[in-house]
């Protein structure tokens, strides 16, 4: 099949990849020229100049951008793919976004016969490189059906979590969890530094038991390494919980574990970290700048 | 060895059981005739009617008993272990109980001659039944290492933390880990639910990856059967989760996330919910009467 892909950052790249190892021909299209697309283009993709020539030279295109201002600028702008759409396309936003945003975009799609599924992932640019995503997807179940074989081309746990809108709400509990699992990890390293432990002899304690997590895991070793790099980065992470938090608010919900998390990521960019990984929130902790 | 034992609830069977079958002659003590100590007896083990008696027969004395005052007691009460204590006698105080306090009976031991090691665990019922606790050591070297074969009954994860109190504060670190993670899967679980999703469906995309935790691999599910049996009670998380604050106030700490899990658990045990277990707290979300 042509598949389009827009927004080609270093998750695009995996994901790219793995759909041309599966036989597809890609159209690719990123704001900036960056290093992925051009890897992608050495590699056998092709190149268009907008959104817009995506979508009338593919038969299914999949979006992964910034923000959902990125998203809707994307589909409805000007040179978006709405505006190149012809009935049957099928547009597939693997952006974390707003449920609200991905019913919008899922009705204004089928005024004009396109389908739009919302299918956000969970893995990181890891799991994007070895098809091991998460992918958790909202829309109708036939065009469901009929894009199994290429979302089996970028992970292995891929779920139909209901209409349009239910694979944001259903990433949204992602990171839900993992808000309230990185204070978890961070107050409890916090803690143990100050109370004169060996934080890595009680990591082996605790790293495989009740306590245990992907968060503890994965993030503990580098907080306490000083590797703040990022994996997912802080500003990401806190467009994430806005979008939780807003939408929780839509619902009637008190988060306040969400919400804590959320105020507490902001203090830490403010503190000028929003491009550091997410385990860089144990910095805001050691300089003890915590306030409530 | 002759090893004594005071404090046998479900845990303690397990590691009595556990103890026993490691070749050593157990004595044991309780405050009330329960179920678990029939059994012990029925199965080879002696009983004797104080924790001072406890003391005076035995080579190593293991306690397990409910709250800080109940260690306190049991170790310096009028009929406690160190009233029985002849000098050489070593006391393992396996209770989630104070870091001072711990300190405090390590010094008292100290001058009569009984070292006194903390030694907190966790695993719960199923981990002390399979010998597969992890066991958070405090005290003195030497005596951690006469003391490792014993310990090795009870577990495979057995770290000595550091000196007197080194293992409470590494069970607090644990603790303040479960805390938040509850949080977590709760509100993740609440949202998911006011979003109209199917929660066992979001659970199969999310707990294998960034989202995973014990926490919510063993107790989402449970939430959502309405399954809130204790595993872990209401009552001794929040008995545990005071430690925790208090002595992170004494190291000059804030931590707001502990904070939170506390409060709302003391809101629900106002609830009449104190002998559920710690997966209850879905109840409160669910309830909508999270107030902060």
């Amino acid at each position: 099949m042509k598949l389009g892909f827009i927004g080609v950052g270093v998750m695009g790249r995996g994901i790219v990849r793995n759909l041309m190892r599966g036989g597809h021909e890609l159209i690719l299209y990123n704001r900036s020229e960056n290093a992925e697309v051009k890897q992608l283009l050495a590699e056998g993709a092709r190149r268009a100049d907008s959104p817009r020539s995506v979508a009338q030279q593919a038969d299914v295109v999949f979006t992964m951008v910034g923000f959902p201002k990125d998203v809707e600028e994307v589909y409805c702008g000007p040179e978006g793919v709405f505006a190149g759409a012809a009935p049957g396309l099928v547009a597939v936003d693997l952006t974390t976004s707003s449920p609200a945003l991905a019913k919008k975009l899922a009705e204004l799609g089928e005024k004009q016969g396109v389908s739009v599924l919302d299918a956000p992932v969970s893995g990181g640019d890891i799991g994007a490189r070895e098809a091991r995503l998460s992918v958790m997807v909202g829309g109708k179940e036939a065009i469901f059906e009929k894009l199994q074989p290429l979302f089996r081309l970028m992970g292995q746990t891929v779920v139909l979590q209901g209409g349009p809108g239910a694979g944001q709400y259903a990433k949204m509990v992602n990171q839900i969890v993992i808000a309230s699992n990185m204070l978890g990890v961070v107050e409890a390293l916090t803690y143990a530094k100050a109370a004169g432990l060996d934080q890595m002899r009680v990591f082996s304690s605790i790293a495989n038991g009740a306590a245990g997590s992907a968060a503890l895991s994965n993030l503990g070793p580098r907080m306490l390494k000083g590797d703040f790099a990022p994996g997912f980065y802080v500003k990401h992470f806190i467009k994430d919980m806005g979008i939780a938090l807003s939408s929780a608010a839509e619902l009637g919900l008190q988060l306040p574990g969400l919400a804590l998390a959320h105020r507490l990521y902001e203090q830490l960019a403010a503190n000028g970290c929003e491009n550091d990984g997410t385990q860089a929130l144990y910095k805001l902790y050691l300089s003890n700048q915590v306030t409530l």
